[in-house]
């Protein structure tokens, strides 16, 4: 019997071996992908998931998606301090996906791929009744010892974060409701750098190394900073306070705050900024933001660290504490 | 202010820390889990996804569920003969899973990541509109360049199979149309052990390092013997040809077979076995299968490796090849 392979294998081959340039992806051909880890290196492992009508609208482009659920795990290994190795995916692809979609998927993932330095190492596709789920597991790596822990913050830190805060929880707010552009005041290139926050990730994996050189503890913003600072102060046992006013917004969200401002909730927890939030030494901070801006991403000191119980305080140009309706965004 | 965490870290929390045993999952406290792979060791990547509706029913229990999604795993491990080292957990949730099917799926997950020494490592969590999606991603090592390869065939190897054939393919028609079993003749035993078959396979990793040390090249069969030996031959651009009398096949499938000729055709085709179908060079075929005897598991000679082009050829009883409707399994 002569057989040219199954309809998944055809598929495969057709979209996603283009993708495996790595050698231990053995061209797609067997069950799984080998690879080697740098001597005196740990391995870093992520895994993330996007759900059609959860994680993205079932409207967005497929290359957008397929950015979004490569660099959602990016994000994760760059505040970790770890290089890029590789991914695995895992596609469940509803009835209605077929070589119209997959085509820019597979283009534009394999562009991020290879763009970031992250290659497709295998997967796994399926047909399911429900929406698109793309799980994406990735793996870095970090000279042994060295990986930036959320609980690596330590009293008389500095806090600091990369980029501006806020931008893709204002731009969910318009997907949902694109009359708030008008209410917000914003210009169409304003209304347009939200859209595109929320829609495309922009993962800091150039400054991973100097924050494995700079930084005590670090995590990546996915969750709100609200919601993610208390996570890094339960995971170290310190208190962070946050001054507000400090918190680096962009010129669009500025505007939207000065029309709106009880958005600052929305902002400080809404989640999807991808962004770092690190905790630094003193003597580290010059360091890092000048590593960073060659780089071209800002680093801003938005607060410091002291000892005593697990607290993530936000303090207003008033001096009065925030509370939050829902700090941390959740499914659940 | 004071945060306890979200619905998922309490999900989390509650569920899934107690099978976080390896110290690299850091407690599941961080993003990442940071582990460390053996010097001169390679590590094997493998991912493959679970769909509710798709790969099991849904009113298979959590447990079952649970060891499905990580054995499907395993198997590709086995058959490359690697180690367990650890596995990630994606997990889409409907809305109507809570902590009733969460305690008993986390329970059997964590008894399989412990008798099979693969821990887990991390993982994610979300709510989802469609069905029950478990995506696992497990990981392996062995020594630098020992993995067991789709592409390692060579001819006058004999090919090899582990156990039984065809078992789960019949339990899942069982699923299916239970009166099958009133039809083949099958009494409670033989009709149990072909629905246990289905629901819950039994990967060979105790022979990895055998097949290791005698294989040249195997994988798992997941997709049905005939497709994925088509495979096989095609990634090591070899001709096999199996005596379908050799075949291995169970008291059960063996009363259904002859109640049912024409079952010889979902037998060896119809997928989710979980058996170890390797390639083997004659003079290592006893010692692999003195190595799996002891380990409790049977290895049975189907045919030969000969040079030519990729073709997988089943030859029955009469001399005559078999051709199928459908060689492999396929979502697509």
């Amino acid at each position: 019997m002569q057989d040219t392979g199954s309809g998944e294998d055809r598929l495969i081959a057709r979209h996603f071996r283009p993708l495996a340039t790595h050698p231990g992806a053995l061209n797609l051909i067997d069950d799984v992908a080998v690879v080697s880890v740098p001597e005196g290196h740990d391995l870093v492992l992520k895994t993330d998931a996007i759900i059609g009508g959860v994680h993205c609208f079932p409207d967005d482009p497929a290359g957008a998606v397929a950015r979004k659920a490569l660099r959602v795990n990016l994000s994760d290994l760059a505040a970790k301090g770890a290089t890029p190795l590789g991914f695995l995916l895992s596609l469940a692809l509803p009835s209605d996906i077929g070589d119209g979609w997959l085509e820019p998927f597979a283009a534009a993932l394999g562009e991020d791929a290879e763009g970031f330095g992250c290659p497709l190492f295998g997967g796994d596709t399926d047909r399911t009744p429900g929406p698109l789920t793309v799980a994406i597991s990735a793996f870095g790596t970090v000279p042994h010892g060295t990986t930036v822990l959320r609980s690596g913050a330590k009293p008389g830190d500095r806090l600091v974060v990369t980029g501006t805060i806020g931008d893709a929880a204002l731009g969910l707010v318009l997907r949902h409701d694109p009359q708030a552009a008008t209410r917000w005041g914003l210009d169409d290139v304003m209304r347009n750098h939200l859209l595109r926050r929320y829609l495309i990730p922009e993962p800091r994996n150039v400054i991973a190394e100097a924050l494995r050189r700079s930084a005590h503890g670090g995590m990546d913003i996915s969750d709100g900073l609200a919601g993610d600072l208390a996570k890094m102060c339960r995971a170290s046992q310190v208190t962070a306070t946050v001054e507000v006013a400090r918190v680096p917004v962009s010129d669009a969200a500025r505007r939207a705050l000065v029309a709106e401002p009880r958005l600052i909730d929305t902002i400080l927890t809404g989640g999807d900024d991808y962004e770092v939030l690190a905790s630094v030494p003193e003597h580290n901070v010059a360091r890092l933001t000048a590593a960073a801006a060659a780089a071209g991403i800002t680093i801003t000191e938005i607060g410091t660290i002291v000892g005593g119980a697990a607290n993530a305080r936000f303090v207003g140009p008033d001096g009065r504490e925030l509370t939050f309706v829902s700090p941390s965004f959740s499914h659940f």
